[in-house]
């Protein structure tokens, strides 16, 4: 694709024309200001038309002040570095507690009103802004998907500069301004981002501007970043690679003027560097500038309260900085003193119209940054150009006869579907250096993974244009999927079984994201997110137990059903349908745990295409349901499986109670889509009744061999027929460095296992069982025995036929 | 009590006496990398007295190489300088998968042998370390408990250098050494953890010495920290308030030389600033060194494998760097050159005993890297000096007639205790910012917040010596109280309920660890990990959907049930008895759910103690059984709940259906420890079949009013008498700003929504109840439109009394 130098919707404010003046932007801060208390105290009387009396007051205070007026320094700041530049800007507010500021710009840029009339740029749309604003039924205290502009609720902190820099990812044009607190600061998952610039390419992404906000406290400490002096944040920035500016408004009479300045700076570093790497001159360390604002906590607010209590720069300004106005009439007036203080007669008309020169501060409609359409990222998400699954699949011509790897089979389409999105470059793969070790090592044939600064010599498949990002942190990776997402795109996150649970809450709060978003009228669909967990626990008998552990399911099972979603194919084949149904889909969170070894497959295609729609189902190759023909009854015992390995195991187990117990009718159940299994009322995907007695029947054992802890299928049963009928095996949490075959045994899912658990459930075979139970017992301890002196792991199920 | 300066325990070698030559150093280091390659490659023939052949080696290959040599080179610099200083330290390894560098250390310096005769220093010990390393039923791949002197696995990537800072704490004699791996450098928790030494204190504490480990690679990339030129990395150490110290060993022609230098300065600088600090002229900004060793990946391995591709110093010597060594004899070839390049013959005598020169290296036996008492710290570890509760209990004269708040209470109990333990400073709390927002500010009273580095001017309780530690990272709270654990010390993780599942990761691996640790005979038990969650998301109407989530049950649920406990205290006194006993426990993982807000109260001290001794029981006084008299039949229904916001509700359910259906029968369960719910062979707290069916009867419906998600009871419940009886009320996501009642009434847990159930389920209430459900839907219709309209909550129960 050509790439252009620099920014090139320049559709904005021609270069002659005035932009707003620092004392225009000042007056505008004042009006947001005002708005942004207003909205923590009152709901009447908004304007101050009339005496503050405790009726104007909302009966519960809500809110954050303390670091409202730093977000609107910076947000007005924003507004006219766009209208002097026309450069497209997303606005990632990591504060999101400072919802107020934001509402308050949106309000006055007219962003609010355009969703919704009732926000009109009146005196009845502010009443109403004021009094929804925490309010049940209104708008959250922070920011939330409701809120035009916004891709990063800031509810739980730690996670803003990543996503800002998945949303410049592949977007040349976009500038993604990032506000980062400085309590957010003192996350992990902060700390880790300033690094991200590393793995921007000027050339074919947008700009990341990082503003850290400095302003002395979080609740009510001090914060570690307003701790450091000039020269250490400067050190800092610097040697994670950025060219600080730094602005402190107590030290300057015009901090608008200055502000506007510095950003004018910045925004020449910015374009210069893009223009020069898209003339082909990379620097070997591309520098970005980035920003250091300190401002006072709760800048504006009284010194103190009537009690005395210091309030303005101190940690009494972070919520509700006058606490008692509506008992206290000496409060009441340090608060309407406060209020009065904007002088709101001087900012809007009769009409609550703001004064025509604060209408001009905001930049043309377009490029406002609540309109901006990276925001809503769905209505510029196009589908993905899958390619057709023949070319890849893995012939199976009958279950058992073929051998193949899951993750390697996928790799291959996925590098076509790479291919496939050269030009559009708007599908990324992000992973905490697993690639290779995932066996997706294919998808780098298509692409490399991106960095742009210098590398040592000997690096495979790294150039500052690749489309996968390699980076050893989860948070970093899922930060910059959701921005990627949230912005349109599409993207997918192999990652170890066991430490994706590292973003166990990143997730836990993306799924809010998605489940408010959905409920918001305009917010278009936007692509799944799509999770790869591979080198799963019952394989990592080699890196040992702190890389085992399945419990990333359980996480997902915690969030809205509207939202989960969660895949265990057990082959190849499957594992194809599967990863293709998640990158069509939307809104979603896809877990989809898959093997990366070479293994048995046991559906061809099309059957893998009809068990994948159909989510679980009788395997009927594999049953002994009643000797040699179908039989409407019952069988003896249903052996359920769940997984690539489970899988493995059952059939094995199937297979052995073939041998050993000829009679005992046994049926073969396979479980792709986990969620079939819960209640229709609890999940979309659930069987119903009839469907999941036609698989598990009504009154029978059930021998489960399952991927992850029992506990998962356990809580998913609840309200089925007959739960306690359902015996699940599972990871235990047992194990350690050994063979594949000891871990199993360590949990008690060998096929020997499950076969024996069979027999002793089956009604009428306890007692003739106990000669097969033993037979079992023995040949699992042989193998254990060989496989624990000689690494050696018992025989794959393989050239599978019955009829041997 | 009494600081002194600098360490006090110089037991080591008096000054005079000769310490470790570089030359002897090095020496040192071929022997043990060559035990490292050896563990990783051979079964057999371990010293190379005959030729190397196939049957030598392992049949399958396990282990990562890569980083071996640079530990190995970092462990014997450390060596020589407690020999030369005395200075007790303990290492804290990042790169766990170095294992075979620090297990060839401590065979050398003999620590494995104490604790493991079959490793004693001969051929048949060696023959027995390098057999077991990464073998069934041997030594896992990484470190772990097994190790002697190991606090850390290095499994999963992030936490090392914050556990150092939690081992270094109120251990002022102690010098805790880190290695963190340039792969781990990458990750949030140890970019946030750089910041830490701005919470040490150097009078009261111990020193950290972070070792940079750069050696280009993680597993198949090139690292970020590696990336960075050593201006970068000199700026980024500085800013974050280090005195970087760099080394290259690719520029030195004696490596040991010049990092026994480096360290000597080094430990100059620490014992400076201790000393100045102690004599009480501690510097505004304390700068502590830090060291940046960069080495080559696999350092010592072949340049090339006979294929020709590239080994030593790439990313190919991360694990095993000679692959098909058994089946190609030219790569078999390359391995035994390799090996023998060490000349083992110069390293060990006949008998496979390490030269004298080699056993000179180590420290005095108590001072060994892997004899620090510090690394067992269970043996370390004194019992509480816990308060009585009486004096701090609240007085309860009747069920419901009382207001107290839970969290306040236990901060006066809590502050007596840090009182109690001020000169042995063996108590700590960590929490990220929010001990006031809490309620637990009474805390504050006995202790302050510890900071050292300069404060803005209005700040309120901090100090350096503080035993508080409060900072904005959930993962660097959880890595300072797992390392102070570890190293023998009690602590109190008090969190907003939502944001501990930012640590479900590392509870995960800190579970692990325990689960082993408990397997080794020779490791004492340490005081268990102990979570308060409170400001939980009944409470968070305010705050909204993203403050909302009571996830962490579920996730520990999934833990090994010998480590986790679960308590949901539905009261002021309970919560005081639940901390009691979890501050009094070893070995486990302790949540505590509890309100902070003024509430009613339920039992007196007396009656809490029994209470939560069962974990579970009937609460009589609220039962409505058989209208007068107690009877032995079983109930219509049982009202259950778990938790001080589902207790409120089920109570007043409980209270609304006396007046409603007065011959209704109802029994009111309180579940305060929910393990008891699991059946007793998944747990160890789990009641009998028959103390389950005594509170919760046999065929009965049980309407259950439950603190988190349902999922968390259902999969308990399996296995249990009729499972499927269970309805289960808890948190359904849904939620945002709001009231509570509106919080509660969209999860359908309010008092309404539970009586209307039971009316719903009790058997032969259907038709009959039609009208009482009526009733209660008004009821609760009404409360929910005042609540929306004024922001008015329903009435707590007070005063309650049954005969009113």
């Amino acid at each position: 694709m050509t790439v252009t130098a620099g920014p090139s919707r320049r559709t904005g404010t021609s270069p002659g024309e005035p932009t707003p003046s620092p004392q225009t932007l000042r007056r505008y801060r004042r009006a947001a200001d005002f708005i942004a208390a207003a909205m923590i105290y009152l709901r009447d009387n908004v304007l101050l038309r009339e005496p503050l009396r405790p009726k104007h007051l909302k009966p519960r205070l809500l809110g954050h002040w303390g670091t409202c007026p730093g977000i609107t320094f910076i947000y007005s700041g924003l507004n006219g570095l766009v209208h002097r530049t026309g450069h497209r800007t997303l606005l990632v507010t990591g504060p999101g507690h400072g919802a107020p500021a934001v509402h308050a710009n949106l309000w006055l840029e007219g962003t609010h009103a355009e969703h919704d009339p009732a926000l009109r740029r009146d005196v009845s749309g502010l009443t109403e802004l004021v009094r929804r604003f925490s309010w049940p039924g209104g708008f959250p205290s922070h920011l939330s998907p409701e809120v035009p502009g916004v891709i990063h609720e800031g509810g739980e902190l730690g996670y803003a500069l990543a996503t800002a820099f998945g949303a410049a990812l592949d977007d040349p044009d976009l500038l993604v301004a990032c506000i980062v607190g400085d309590g957010e600061a003192e996350t992990g998952p902060t700390a880790a981002a300033w690094h991200c610039s590393k793995f921007l390419d000027p050339s074919h992404s947008g700009a990341v501007l990082p503003v850290l906000h400095l302003n002395g406290y979080k609740i009510s400490s001090p914060t570690v970043y307003d701790s450091m002096e000039d020269d250490e944040l400067t050190a800092y920035f610097r040697g994670t690679g950025w060219a600080p500016h730094l602005l402190d408004v107590s030290t300057t009479d015009d901090p608008d003027g200055s502000l506007a300045e510095t950003l004018d700076h910045i925004h020449d570093e910015i374009t210069t560097l893009q223009a020069q790497c898209r003339a082909g001159e990379r620097p070997g360390r591309p520098v970005w500038p980035m920003l250091v604002v300190r401002s006072p906590k709760g800048w504006g607010a009284p010194d103190h309260d009537a009690h005395g209590t210091p309030i303005g720069g101190t940690f009494h300004s972070h919520q509700v900085p006058l606490e008692d106005v509506a008992e206290n009439p000496d409060q009441l007036a340090v608060l309407a003193r406060w209020l009065r203080s904007y002088r709101p007669d001087e900012l809007f008309d009769d009409t609550g119209r703001p004064a025509a020169d604060l209408l001009s501060v905001p930049p043309e409609p377009d490029l406002r940054l609540g309109s901006v359409p990276q925001a809503n990222g769905g209505r510029l998400r196009r589908e993905l150009p899958l390619p057709p699954l023949e070319p890849y699949a893995v012939s199976v011509p009958a279950p058992g006869a073929a051998i193949a790897g899951a993750t390697p089979t996928l790799a291959r389409w996925l590098a076509e579907l790479i291919r496939r999105t050269e030009d559009s470059r708007d599908f990324r793969v992000v992973c905490p250096d697993e690639l290779e070790s995932n066996r997706l090592g294919e998808i780098l044939v298509a692409t490399d993974r991106a960095y742009v600064w210098p590398v040592p010599g000997y690096s495979e498949h790294l150039t500052a244009d690749g489309r996968v990002i390699e980076v050893l942190s989860e948070h970093l990776c899922q930060g910059f999927l959701q921005g990627y997402l949230l912005t349109g795109r599409h993207g997918l996150f192999p990652s170890y079984e066991a430490f994706v649970s590292i973003v166990d809450s990143m997730v836990n709060q993306y799924a809010k994201f998605l489940k408010m978003a959905m409920e918001v009228p305009w917010r278009a669909p936007v692509a799944s997110l799509n999770y790869l967990l591979t080198s799963e626990g019952w394989r990592q008998e080699h890196n040992g137990y702190s890389h085992q552990g399945p419990g990333f399911i359980n996480n997902l099972l915690t969030k809205k059903a509207s939202v989960s979603r969660i895949y265990l194919p057990p082959d190849a084949n499957t594992l194809l349908q599967v990863m293709r149904e998640c990158l069509a889909s939307t809104n979603r969170i896809n877990i989809v745990v898959a093997g990366k070894h070479d293994a048995a497959q046991w559906l061809d295609l099309e059957s893998a295409e009809a068990h994948c729609r159909a989510g679980a189902g009788v395997w009927e190759w594999a049953c002994n349901d009643a000797g040699t023909a179908r039989d409407p009854a019952e069988p003896d015992v249903v052996l359920a499986c769940a997984g690539n390995i489970p899988t493995v195991e059952v059939l094995a187990a199937a297979w052995l109670l073939r041998r050993y117990a000829p009679d005992l009718r046994v049926r073969v159940v396979n479980v792709v889509d986990l969620l079939v299994l819960a209640p229709q009322e609890r999940h979309p995907h659930g069987m119903t009744d009839e469907e999941f007695v036609a698989c598990f029947g009504r009154d029978v054992p059930v021998v489960f061999g399952f991927h992850g802890y029992p506990s998962a299928v356990h809580e998913l049963l609840h309200g089925r027929a007959g739960p306690n009928r359902f015996h699940v095996h599972g990871y235990l949490e047992e194990g350690t460095t050994t063979t594949p075959f000891d871990l199993l045994a360590d949990n008690r899912m060998t096929r020997h296992d499950l076969a024996t658990d069979a027999i002793s459930r089956a009604p009428g075979w306890s007692s003739r069982g106990g000669t097969i139970a033993d037979r079992l017992r023995a040949d699992r301890d042989a193998v254990l025995t060989r496989s624990y002196r000689e690494g050696a792991d018992p025989p794959e199920i393989t050239g599978w036929r019955w009829s041997e």
